[in-house]
């Protein structure tokens, strides 16, 4: 066996994350390695609390990037705050839901379902439904931004309702940070993770994460220990926590870390209403031609993530020999659908960096390409001028 | 708040980790992202297990890279194998030991303590002691390489042990990858973990692992499930297993694995026995050195690790202070003493990419003259000769 360096193809990705990654970012990743506790460092971790306590709008001082990937993230939201035999009450609307109720049985706590249809926002009357049967749940969790459905919820009035039932609420902001409203202070999230290789356009493994002084309150009152070593936060607290030693707990990933830095600073450069504006016009734009086109959303307008777009496949079309056309002939990838919606939907994503008026027209153009080719039943050659004349 | 991209100084790295990391390798993180699901990317995942596979010595098909650092891989081992109530022999002779007992507390087990002194090898005959008080003992867990003290143990003979009292092994080998011999096969060693930034020289961030039949066997027959959703071996391997469909589990860090790659294409290149024979070779150089400054070493000698020197402060010299004109003069990091060791010792690493003749040099002049400056009791003007005539 004589295995050579790998040269990655150059794609366009524009499908659920990773996302196009800015090249000052791929950079700023290649800088010398120093070490996690070279004085240096430590004011690099200083600037990122500072980046991404804007990022997340909150005052937080327990915020934080953990050091693996968003699901690492959730885990570590629910290993910290759920203690064995504590009734979480879990909003499910796609896939990530369903993953946070398995976080919560295996943290040892009791999951009350709130289920709603793949595709639609979370129902708030459910919620309350389910936060008055069950007067001794302790937290509430939702995904803000499903990854899976591209449907958004409305974050605000879930954690409203939580709290006013005496719930702390867990919500994952994958999908969201950065490409719309994440407003932590001002909605009163009380834990809260997201991922890097979304709206962020960094790589992929790290998870921005932040808690207020009720869940650091309640994580600190735990009777029995955080189930996993590397997740508990009163150890990781001792390195990236205000004040604190930099007690050496795990080897932070450096280069990932300038990475995520530099996508933070990018972000901090453009502003956040500049960011949500952006991804909310080309996702005009990519409506304005999927319609031209005679295709259509699955989630409803109101509720529709502009960073990732759901699109119906129409009928008789082979939505993998299109994903493969699409990457083949185009170094192109969107995402298939998962669990109810496989096979029935492309995820077209219009995050961060991939949110930009070249990647709407490329993507149209070559949608509308191949289906065509296929003779598929839509209008041909009209979805990229449709676009166009959006910008206009 | 204003913030500007980071721009971190050139160090050289001779602490216990991360150690210098080779240009090629930080070039291969720049390259640009692709997606987790990319055919391109699967290739590369194969060929990634290929590479582990050699450098592990081992046919294993459970081998790969978990996605996020050495504290993670160690928690994956343990959170799969053991289950409630399993009593665990774990062998502490340093930091790393006592964090296994942490996690085996946290999986659930029952801690059997194997205690040796700091700084010295793992004595096998207490641990056959233990297996013969504890019959019913499931596993015995051990630190190849003590990355806090320098030393390292007799794996081969300790898994012999563990086997011939019906116990599978779990094996530390963060610092010892790459550095000196590790033959998971030969050895007969059930499951292993490793760290991307010792002697890989790569960027912190990943933990290669593996695990053999017997192991995969006990997690496939687990009563209870694993406690992590993000390190359950029974859904990773869904993503990365042998004939895997590849299904989604979690988002993988695909640029740091593209450095891991490039690292693992380094360490073929050169070949195990070369690497081997590389650390050994300056190791004697600094000992040339350390010896004609009239310092001495914690570790006794046939139980020295090449590639992490664990040298004794000399009597009223200011650990911190050296370290610090060391970092600030020299641009050099080495590593402060841990634990019981803290203020006593310097850990000084020549690991993977760092194990080279320059460094040895530098940092023996550099230590010379700061020692001899400070007024310190030792041998001036000596250390870089005795180590230039190691290597003539």
């Amino acid at each position: 066996m004589s295995v050579s360096s790998f040269h990655p193809p150059q794609r366009t990705l524009m499908g659920p994350g990773p996302s196009d990654v800015n090249p000052r970012i791929l950079e700023a990743m290649s800088r010398p390695t120093i070490g996690h506790l070279d004085p240096e460092f430590i004011r690099m971790m200083d600037e990122m609390k500072a980046l991404l306590q804007y990022a997340f709008q909150t005052k937080n001082a327990l915020t934080m990037s953990v050091s693996a990937p968003g699901s690492a993230g959730m885990e570590c939201c629910f290993v910290n705050l759920v203690e064995p035999g504590d009734k979480v009450i879990v909003c499910q609307n796609g896939v990530f839901g369903g993953r946070m109720k398995e976080n919560v049985v295996r943290s040892g706590g009791i999951v009350i379902p709130v289920d709603d249809e793949w595709g639609q926002a979370v129902d708030p009357a459910k919620l309350e439904d389910a936060l008055k049967t069950n007067p001794d749940a302790k937290l509430v969790a939702f995904v803000h931004a499903e990854t899976s459905t591209g449907a958004l919820s409305d974050a605000k009035t879930l954690v409203e309702l939580a709290h006013k039932y005496g719930c702390l609420t867990i919500v994952d902001t994958v999908t969201s940070l950065g490409g719309v409203p994440v407003l932590v202070d001002e909605w009163g999230i009380d834990a809260i993770y997201s991922g890097s290789q979304k709206c962020l356009s960094c790589t992929p493994g790290l998870s921005p994460v932040s808690f207020n002084a009720a869940a650091q309150e309640k994580i600190s009152k735990r009777k029995t220990p955080v189930q996993s070593w590397f997740l508990d936060l009163n150890l990781v607290m001792g390195y990236w926590g205000e004040g604190a030693k930099r007690a050496y707990h795990h080897t932070a990933p450096i280069n990932a870390l300038y990475g995520l830095h530099e996508a933070l600073v990018i972000l901090q450069e453009e502003g956040l209403n500049p960011a949500w504006e952006r991804h909310q016009r080309n996702h005009l734009a990519l409506r304005a031609g999927i319609e031209a086109m005679g295709l259509g959303f699955v989630v409803q307008e109101a509720d529709r993530l502009p960073q990732l777009n759901t699109v119906t496949i129409p009928e008789g079309v082979d939505d993998a020999a299109v994903r493969a056309r699409l990457l083949q002939d185009y170094n192109l990838e969107i995402g298939a659908g998962l669990g109810t919606l496989a096979r029935k939907v492309w995820r077209i994503g219009l995050m961060g960096h991939a949110s930009n008026k070249t990647n709407v027209l490329l993507f149209l153009g070559a949608l509308d390409s191949i289906l065509t080719g296929m003779g598929a039943n839509i209008n041909s050659g009209v979805a990229v001028q449709a676009a166009n004349d959006f910008y206009a």
